[in-house]
């Protein structure tokens, strides 16, 4: 067992992942003969979509409006942005040839849409009128990593990746966006369970063209930290390259400010690894493809054994015109109990056991997957219970996450004291920082793990401790993790 | 004015519809320095998404399952049927470089999946127990159009291409399956009031890789004939090159048998062209983005202005909540004379005029965007009213485009008076045929139009009749058009 995990998962973590990831069937990696891409499958792509509707609910409240680019970028335009590009080249896919021609010119295929968007932009936006703008789109995205790579956690195509893009007077404006997008982040990642710290980047390690980055990091069972959301203030960077005009209210003539924000398939990666158990996965109720599983235990007679499995149809028929998303089992080459081992794996949050016993009284037993815990209801009573039942389980499986991941974040003044930590329990700590680069770069290296950057609030009574690179009075705290 | 135009358009289809497009704000096109890659629009986006949902809902409730594969496949795999590529090896894009790095095997950007998949089936697949599967992905396919390319109609994205791939225990279990998909078509296309015909087409004309294609055409209103989906019997050509061997029940071991069928943004195309007119688009109730709209006629004194402006909010919410898409357009700087015009641009299904004079009266007038027709209606019954005539002005655009559609399509014995058709009207011409290629091809050329292909019925009485160009007996008859 790996020291760091923090979790009982009955094996390593990167082994389980991979585990749980083939064997409940969400996406099949490691076979399709490209490497870095793999299938969404039946299960994986419910999960998925619910996922995305989740984000989509809270952009379109919002005012943010739904658009598709095309997954092709030319080369000259995707080079404008000096520092965009010099953060990405590495990265590119180039598309060099159509039907037996070489193209005139290179196509990419998009790692992020900044850049094709703000050349049309150039053209869709002239007044202050029309902002604030705010468009998104959900679609896939290539970086050719050269790093080793794990399903939904590192991979060449990104196929989940919902990129948020908005345009504004000014700088005041842009920093209301970065707000609300950081609230429109929060607010998922609480819905899902998912614990996380947000951080602003350490200059070296912000989104390339940004003015500055903030960052969602949440802790994988073996410690390491993930990044799963980021917003970046773009300033006028974009806008000033692509010629982004616009009249402001004064009449006079601005390049327009930007931000984008994003979040891909590692919210999908983060659901799996912060709830799931040794049994497999474990759903938050909200997103489970399948909310509430049926398994008939049939017995006694054989007219017994039918109406059990009537009584199943029946039952989930009638959840399903409740509103609940529910499925039963009636394979009959299947035991109930390989049927139990096969639900719990695959995750979903409350199962209902059905026997003649359960007919005749006129009762079920339901089992919840976070708990084991067996609660008996009236069939009458069922709809209202199960979805009651629902929201206890999304709640217990936020709560049970935010503590452990609260318990791995630990504040320390001594270097030797955070190195022990990092490399014995991983987690994030939180050393003191005077403001200086190199003090942060230098203790990066003595930690042997990234910086992450700094909170966005004051630090209490940060200012009567000392960095402990250079013995200067500390501003803030920069928080250091093994990044995934 | 076209001669073919067949409905008053105003102006020339094809500049009416690139109008239409860019006015109704559906896909930016033409303008991304890409050729042939265009951006859906936040409008245009939900228009696509409700079509999706539709045939989406469809799918799913005949045992479809959504996945979501790859969208580069490799050049050893893409080649490996070999009709296939024949097929499409002049209108692949190839990836050649991740990085700074030549790839070792250059990657295709899909151009549809029967490859991609069929290799994964290999691995999937293994009993007839497994079947039938029906799998569906909707995603972006590239082709490199070498042919003038136009919005939604021949582009080299297709951003919105639904593909369904399904596996089987022998080929009757296939023909099965190509009647199911035919029946699925068919009531999406019916859903939409979208007219079509169904072919089987020529050897020449079938997809690369099947046995046999069957594909529904509908006419655009220049009397081309526009390709709407196709279905195809694979039989065991992917199957066996890519070895998907199943079990069958009687223990023997086979090559499964399979079918793949297709629908693309072409269909919105054909939404656009079929049921718009003079004034823009006229979309259906059932897919529109706003189904309603309540434009606010205010009048009389400062407070009764107000009170109208409250009151057509209170409206929208009130619609909306009983589950229709409502929207109200408050801007103060337009008139309502530019809202009714650019509303009905938009092709809003319903339009309801709110003054001072119907708030007083409780009832407010609804306009029909089909008909132009007013109808008076209390504001209590106002959402099931609304709804009720929804359904009226989908069965009536369906109506009208069957009507026009029917009158286009003429059967003719004599190649002078079918040419003199197709060159002056257009439409589809059917022609008694006696089955052999070469005078179907030699048909084609004289009347300068495609061979669509046979219907799938018997055709009554056709034996009496005799192939204009060899003179037997016809055994059905061919349809000819010009193919957009």
């Amino acid at each position: 067992m790996e020291v760091y995990v923090y979790r009982d998962l009955g094996k390593p973590f990167n082994e389980w992942f991979d585990w749980v990831i083939r064997e409940a069937e969400l996406y099949d990696y490691g076979r399709y003969p490209a490497k870095g891409m793999g299938i969404w499958l039946p299960y994986g792509f419910k999960l998925r979509k619910n996922v995305i509707e989740l984000i989509r609910k809270l952009l379109d409240s919002t005012g943010h409006e739904e658009i598709l680019l095309p997954l092709l970028i030319p080369y000259n335009i995707i080079i404008k942005e000096s520092e965009h590009i010099r953060g990405f080249e590495g990265q590119l896919y180039w598309v060099t040839h159509g039907g037996y021609e070489q193209l005139d010119i290179k196509l990419a295929l998009r790692p992020t849409s900044e850049t094709s968007l703000s050349y049309m932009e150039a053209l869709w936006i002239k007044s202050y009128k029309q902002l604030p703008k705010k468009f998104y789109q959900v679609g896939s995205i290539f970086r050719y990593e050269t790093k080793a790579t794990r399903p939904l956690l590192r991979v060449r195509e990104v196929t989940t990746f919902k990129e948020a893009h908005t345009v504004h007077e000014d700088f005041k404006d842009c920093e209301r966006q970065v707000k609300e997008a950081m609230d429109i982040y929060s607010r998922f990642f609480n819905e899902l369970g998912v614990p996380y710290v947000v951080s602003k980047r350490p200059e070296w390690d912000k989104f390339a063209g940004a003015i500055y980055t903030i960052a969602f990091d949440t802790l994988l069972p073996d410690g390491k930290a993930l990044q799963i959301g980021t917003v970046h203030n773009l300033g006028q960077n974009f806008s000033r390259v692509f010629e982004v005009r616009i009249q402001r209210k004064d009449e006079s003539i601005d390049y327009a400010w930007q931000t984008s924000y994003g979040i891909s398939e590692r919210i999908i990666a983060s659901i799996v690894a912060v709830h799931g158990d040794s049994k497999g996965l474990v759903l938050p109720f909200k997103v489970a493809p399948i909310q509430v599983i049926i398994i008939p235990i049939p017995a006694g007679s054989d007219e017994e054994k039918k109406a059990v499995m009537e009584h199943a149809i029946k039952l989930k028929n009638d959840l399903i015109s409740r509103g609940l998303r529910a499925e039963t089992d009636l394979r009959e080459d299947v035991t109930p109990g390989e049927k139990f081992y096969i639900w719990e794996l695959k995750g979903v949050p409350l199962r209902i056991d059905l026997g003649p016993r359960e007919l005749r009284g006129g009762y079920v037993t339901v089992v919840r997957r976070d708990s084991g815990e067996k609660i008996e209801v009236k069939v009458s009573e069922l709809p209202e219970i199960l979805k009651k039942l629902g929201e206890e389980v999304d709640s217990e499986l936020s709560k049970r996450a935010w503590e452990a991941f609260r318990k791995k974040i630990r504040r320390v003044n001594d270097l030797n004291q955070a190195k022990d930590y990092l490399s014995k329990e991983r987690g994030i700590i939180e050393i003191p920082w005077c403001g200086r680069s190199e003090c942060a770069l230098k203790a990066s290296e003595i930690l042997e793990a990234d910086a992450l950057g700094t909170p966005l609030d004051e630090v209490p009574n940060v200012g009567n401790e000392h960095c402990p690179i250079c013995g200067e009075r500390a501003v803030t705290i920069m928080r250091y993790a093994k990044k995934y």
